[in-house]
């Protein structure tokens, strides 16, 4: 066996224990009774050691650097590997098992305060924290180093090669045009009434929905399931086992059904990433801000759009009687509904950018030093109302509403808005193929998910998320396709 | 720290691994997608050997040695723990690796062999691998060693301090009583009506009573669940993380709920172990037998007396309008309904002893050598028919039925009937006081439930089976009690 082989099954070993963690935290979200907390949090903390120790282990990095002396005839996917697992673990043995312990401390202690500081709408009771949590991101940014800025360090554990600054340039140059097109968005909604959906959508029914329009997008249930959680997510529990969540409103259909969407989306990569490379680099999906486009691509451009609901709002209609008559230009109408609104997880496509550029900005000036954690809530609102044109009724509806910060995920946002334009960018360049736009204008799906396969999840962590796009689609992360996709949208010129 | 202590921290983290692998099995049987059982399987076979390495490794052994040796001021639980930890040990390190890969090798051919062979009802599929089966049981004997015959080697596995002779003494007298008691209830049956409780009985409704029935009886759901499976049984996930699972008949629901109160009294054992001594013997059960016992105890004292659907049976018809006005002693005579029938899943519990003698006698002569694997389905058919008065139509109605002989869990039939004759014992003795006897005959269960908080569940394996039973009821297992059940419950002098 060579050292890359050795390699490949000690790494097989961490992915074991990693997916065996998976199938806890799932469990701890969708069924586990309350009172074993505090067993699962042993459990997973145990299985978190000791893939940790093997992923730093001597073994490990003496095999990884035989591998890398190696003659040098490795494949595409073996160089992705080899690289990455060097990247990481350089980035894993410069953070001391100390500090991980004190992260770990001090984010659980966080959330907490973060919880109970929300249902206050007291910024006052996580103020503390967010400084230790600020000071332990600080201090694993210097650990690991950067080159312009502290933030550098946080992003790239998200996304590969970004660079902060490039980033700030993008979102600067988006923000005018996101805010036109936005205000525009929300002054032709208003002719629009809030509550035309509104009925009696059994949820035996709606899963029954669900279930036909994901299996019809590709996603497999013989690989996967879609259960019921407070916060819907996806995650990956093997290479068959791909598990999304929603949640239901038994008075609108469509809550958990773009909730699936947005899941399925997640979903449909993780089942289109190599199965035989499962736990390495080039078989592991191969940023946040490439994810995000494939849960945004599924969601807003097939799930929101004409031809999709061309098919499925007479099925929807079958099986709801609430939906009575209601006419295709009167449905789409409403699922683009555009409003200014406080709560970002509850935005629609034309304003939820503008959450995201706000959270960025701040983030960034709280890693720099030019913001104080007691600056924030003023700093959030005056920025809401540049963005928004409102505040925020309290803190809670203001910078008290995500949970990222008390988690430690500091740099984390921003890959929210690169999905999006991901996602616009790659479905444009897919629908360019005459083919797979007639049968995405009939909503078959099968071809856009073959060239999504193809160009997207096949590829793993073998390219960089910015080689990745130019292969794809012939150029970097551009705001062009999204925006052009935002004004059509919304009727906006 | 003293050796025990650092015993215990080893045998926590054996513990934390084991009730990992434990969540992976439960969720196998009730939620995973089908093409992950291959995935599934390597991360329960990484976790099984890791927790038998630290189990039979050096620091374990040696530690056992220190504490073995230390200053006798052990309390009873130090002691117990340290007697089964021993024994434990001097079993595993009796098996070498080598024949534990060959029987997870056979055994799992045995159960696809098994599951075709029973689909076709040819035993000659089957042989072959049951002659595989036997023959590793049979080293496995010899490596542990036994005083009398290889059974006794197995029977200990589940049953500690059992001996074979002993268990075919006391089911040799059984025998005749039960058949004669059998042959009168299945007689007096026969004016029962089959079908009088069919009707129409939705899911939804069953899950509702089923759970607030084992609310009454004092199941946590706060530390346990209640899931849907193929085949009912009760998991522990963590300390306080206890999962039962049933299965739904739309036509019956006692079919479920009967489930329910046996896996309940499974669960209510387990949620009744010492929380603080999880993982070591004084946390954990004590034996099958006793287990049983409290499985069949609720679901056959409790749950199929007067006083139980005295109280429940208005509750159930309001759930239900197919059970229309049907009166109580209808009720009790349709649940009490005696058949000589093929299959011991579903045999009533007038002749379900019998199955179990028949299995017992069996696969005792199989290991004795006195019948060879060739020779089953003609002893199996002579036995049922002098037992039931009738023969099996064909052997997937007859020795191909159970799944056990394929896993190779041979030595464990035995402790079903042990379990009904501990049951009656240990019930019978809890309402001799008479607090315990006015509540229970008001279906009020909390007074029976500290009983066996007491006099069972709290010793976890301190004391041996047999002196549990001496120390519950003054007697160890003995026939009068469960006989005299039976034959009150079947009217039979």
């Amino acid at each position: 066996m060579t050292a890359y082989e050795n390699l490949c099954t000690l790494v097989g070993e961490i992915a074991l224990i990693q997916s065996t963690a998976s199938v806890l935290d799932w469990d701890q979200e969708t069924h586990m009774p309350s009172k074993s907390l505090e067993h699962r949090a042993q459990q997973l903390s145990y299985l978190s050691a000791k893939a940790h120790d093997l992923a730093t282990s001597d073994p490990f990095r003496s095999l990884l650097a035989q591998a890398e002396t190696a003659p040098a005839n490795q494949s595409p996917s073996e160089a992705a590997n080899l690289r990455e697992w060097r990247y990481e673990l350089d980035r894993a043995v410069r953070i001391p098992t100390t500090l991980v312990a004190e992260e770990s401390a001090v984010t659980s202690r966080a959330k907490h305060a973060w919880v109970e500081a929300r249902k206050r709408s007291e910024f006052a009771l996580f103020a503390p924290h967010l400084k230790h949590v600020l000071d332990i991101a600080r201090k694993k940014a210097a650990l690991w180093g950067f080159e312009e800025e502290p933030y550098d360090a946080l992003l790239m554990g998200y996304e590969r090669g970004a660079r902060t600054r490039d980033v700030a340039t993008l979102f600067a140059n988006l923000k005018p045009t996101l805010r036109a097109i936005a205000k525009a968005a929300v002054e032709r909604s208003q002719a629009i009434p809030k509550d035309l959906l509104r009925g009696d959508y059994p949820i035996a029914k709606q899963q029954q929905l669900n279930r036909e329009i994901a299996t019809s997008l590709g996603f497999d249930f013989d690989a996967g399931r879609i259960d019921t959680t407070a916060h819907p997510f996806c995650t990956t529990l093997g290479p068959n086992d791909i598990r999304l969540t929603t949640r239901y409103d038994a008075t609108d259909f469509t809550s958990s059904l773009f909730g699936v969407l947005h899941e399925a989306g997640h979903g449909l990569y993780e089942q289109g990433l190599p199965a035989a490379d499962f736990g390495r680099p080039s078989g592991t999906a191969v940023s946040l801000g490439i994810h995000e486009s494939q849960s945004r691509l599924w969601e807003n451009h097939v799930g929101r759009s004409e031809a999709f609901w061309k098919k499925w709002l007479p099925r929807a209609t079958e099986l709801f009687p609430s939906l009575g008559a209601i006419s295709l230009s009167d449905f789409l109408a409403t699922i683009h509904r555009a409003e200014f609104s406080c709560i970002r997880v509850e935005a629609d496509e034309a304003t939820y950018d503008l959450h995201i550029l706000l959270r960025f900005d701040l983030e960034r000036r709280l890693l720099n030093g030019t913001l104080e954690v007691e600056g924030v809530p003023a700093a959030w609102n005056a920025q809401f109302e540049e963005s928004f044109g409102m505040t925020p009724p309290d803190d809670a509806h203001g910078c008290l509403q995500d949970i990222h910060w008390s988690m430690g995920g500091l740099g984390y946002f921003a890959t929210y808005t690169l999905g999006n334009l991901n996602s616009a960018q790659l479905f444009q360049q897919a629908v360019r193929t005459p083919a797979i736009a007639e049968a995405t204008g009939e909503a078959n799906y099968a071809p856009l998910l073959a060239w999504l396969r193809t160009h997207v999840h096949a590829l793993g962590s073998t390219l960089r998320p910015s080689d990745l796009m130019r292969a794809a689609t012939g150029r970097p992360t551009e705001p062009a396709p999204y925006l052009e996709h935002l004004r059509s949208r919304f009727g906006v010129r």
